[in-house]
């Protein structure tokens, strides 16, 4: 157990007889305090499965666990969640506060390169190692998977593309899927990462893909038909032609009438929630 | 139909299949625009009947609506929710919007009596009236029940005592049952109401007991046992007395280890809502 890694717990709320709750620790990747919050049900002592939830932009660690309705959905299991805060907080490099797209509350789930961004967000390293640490020595969870809505689809998809050995099963909400591709993706990786494309595609759903990047099992992903950033951000049908082309078991739901918000999320996790931990216990 | 009282719709989320709403109106009884949210299932065209929430301390229309989880719950029924706002807005009354218990975010239910509050602080009216008269004439409800949270909490059995013709059925979350004798309602009463303390017995829910105003038909009440405002501000246990006395029925369930946040509220609902919509079909 990694002393910088131990949590310190800052809130505590008892929900559905288990524990919602809110934690901040030292991040060895970020060399920051980073915040999470998450729940876990009453039975689970300890937990034996880790839904681990990355939020989108402007988001923090409070939204999903405040909106999504997963307590409930979690209550009667063995599967705790943990929903990390989507950036480092408190520094001040150029840029960094000024748009809801780039800088804090927006990392992309990338380790930065650039100057500035590169000394603390190291996000990829922060959910696939120190993450996924806490959870294993500190809750001593036996089986993680990933999920995420928007830009933190998009993490959850990369991450678990990645790294199939870490993350036993992947859903995303509305992820942005080629981010290579779309206005919200160009910005954040030349600001991460700089000009160099080949760093780009290490972080780009459709492009791991089409390097050979599949994961064997299928991959639940919900997309609302109303959602305002379908067409020039999340660029969903992409994702359609590539899981095609390279083999990638897909099940791609799109449902009609519904929008980028929280009560698209709410309205479906009831099916993500099994679907994660089916594969956790395959 | 009254003209004055025709909601404007403001964003409409679909959820569950139904729809999420937010919606303001101009109000006869506080003379401002005022703000809802609400929910209505798929399969509620008309919804048959409705349950008002009413939120407490610092809440506007959004919070129950984001939070506490009832789409997920209604969604199957033919019940809608509408959540109004706590308070009028966009007054500069003295002291309105220095402190969190009084002024905007902070009605307490009452028609106000003082000087500048007169003016718009209408808000027993607002829901008694206004709200109804959206329920029956523009929603085309039939049946009507009311809850709420704290001060809502308080809100709901008020308006569920005096108004039994009007609600069919009450609960409420931590509710606020004596508020003549705690600090938030005496300070909220003698700004609102000023010091006769008649004026203040008709919106206290345990003097209105005992003032023979009791329902019919029992009342569920659902209150944290790690609620930091039990002791000192909701003086639950004086409820629990004056129904004993005065023959109310009182479904009073003390639940250990809850606090006063919406994580508690989200916990319970599932039994709130089928008790309220079983008194509205009674």
């Amino acid at each position: 157990m990694s002393s910088q890694n131990s949590y310190r717990l800052l809130k505590e709320h008892k929900s559905f007889s288990g524990k919602t709750f809110f934690a901040e620790h030292d991040s060895v990747s970020t060399g920051t305090k980073m915040r999470f919050s998450g729940f876990i049900p009453e039975k689970a002592k300890p937990p034996k499965n880790a839904i681990v939830w990355l939020s989108g932009l402007t988001c923090t660690e409070e939204n999903f666990i405040t909106k999504a309705g997963s307590q409930n959905l979690l209550k009667d299991t063995d599967t705790m969640i943990l929903c990390p805060d989507t950036s480092p907080r408190g520094s001040e490099y150029p840029g960094e506060h000024e748009s809801y797209d780039f800088g804090s509350g927006a990392s992309f789930y990338v380790n930065a390169r650039t100057e500035g961004y590169k000394d603390s967000y190291q996000m990829y390293d922060y959910i696939s190692k120190d993450i996924v640490q806490i959870l294993k020595n500190e809750f001593r969870v036996q089986n993680i998977s990933i999920s995420g809505h928007s830009m933190g689809g998009h993490g959850a998809l990369i991450l678990g593309l990645r790294e199939p050995q870490i993350f036993k099963s992947v859903s995303a909400f509305s992820p942005i899927v080629h981010p290579t591709q779309c206005p919200w993706g160009k910005k954040a990786f030349k600001g991460y990462l700089g000009d160099e494309s080949s760093l780009w595609k290490e972080y780009d759903t459709c492009e791991l893909l089409k390097n050979g990047r599949t994961r064997k099992d299928k991959i639940l992903i919900d997309q609302g038909l109303s959602d305002e950033f379908l067409e020039n951000q999340l660029l969903t049908h992409h994702l359609e032609t590539v899981a095609s082309e390279t083999g990638q078991k897909l099940d791609l739901r799109y449902q009609k009438g519904y929008d980028h918000s929280y009560y698209f999320i709410s309205s479906f996790l009831a099916d993500h929630i099994p679907f994660l931990i089916k594969g956790m216990n395959h």
